[in-house]
């Protein structure tokens, strides 16, 4: 099975692809997308969108996790976070895939089995993990999310 | 110059369509996208995006209309309007047309001639500016806010 992991920001958003015969991980792609702060906003939530979009085609994932809502302290945050993962997710309602939601803490644990880590240390470990050279950390934390899905995906939601 | 408004929210997103020649305001079409709340979030925000795409398509406007960003007091409320609004700027993205962002003070006051009114107040006075029929609440908000674009547009921000 191949998952898609997505880390949403307006500036950065991670990806990692990873594939699951139900023992074995593989690495298949990851990347960010970086959007340019001095763009118009409806260009950066397109550049997004657009880009998943062309990920999704190349990769053809089977489902997708993505990290819970992260509830910013800052509205504004919390808003212009909403905004990317709303590009995101529009991106992969239009693809009619299911998408899973996990949190910072259950994602932490399944890749370096404690709920707090760093970013440095959760790219370490999906790096060991998935056996695969240097990954940047936002990358890392998508991949992370991928394999957080792997264990904790609800077959019958899919009938896989 | 046709003009699109647009009220992003996750369940309803009003949407209205107006002429302005710099003196005359002509209602061309106005509606609202209805979201199943029971459907899964990435549907709900494929929806949206789609739905625009194809109001945009027969409509073909120039520029849009978008209220400012509304921080609301509950950081999750603030996320979803995010997502909603999200899915609908990444829309106008991808259709490469500007967008202009107004507050709801500014909005009112450009239809109603001050900051504080209700919704039914904006959707009768809408009503009487444009010379049209019966338009439902969440329509007459994105009616409202493309007068107010009407109002506030910078000319020289597109050359025209």
């Amino acid at each position: 099975m191949r998952i898609l992991g997505i880390d949403p920001g307006l500036h950065i958003t991670g990806w990692g692809i990873i594939d699951y015969d139900g023992f074995h991980l593989k690495q298949i792609g990851n990347g960010t997308i970086i959007t340019n702060t001095s763009d118009e906003i409806t260009l950066r939530l397109s550049n997004i969108f657009q880009r998943l979009s062309s990920i999704i085609e190349k990769y053809v994932p089977e489902e997708v996790g993505i990290e819970d809502i992260f509830v910013n302290k800052n509205p504004i945050s919390s808003l212009k976070l909403g905004m990317a993962r709303g590009a995101a997710m529009c991106c992969v309602g239009i693809s009619r895939l299911k998408i899973a939601e996990y949190t910072p803490n259950k994602i932490k644990k399944s890749v370096v089995g404690a709920g707090h880590a760093t970013k440095e240390q959760i790219s370490i470990m999906v790096q060991k993990l998935l056996n695969c050279g240097n990954v940047k950390l936002d990358a890392a934390d998508a991949l992370a999310i991928a394999i957080c899905h792997a264990h904790y995906r609800k077959p019958y939601e899919t009938g896989k």
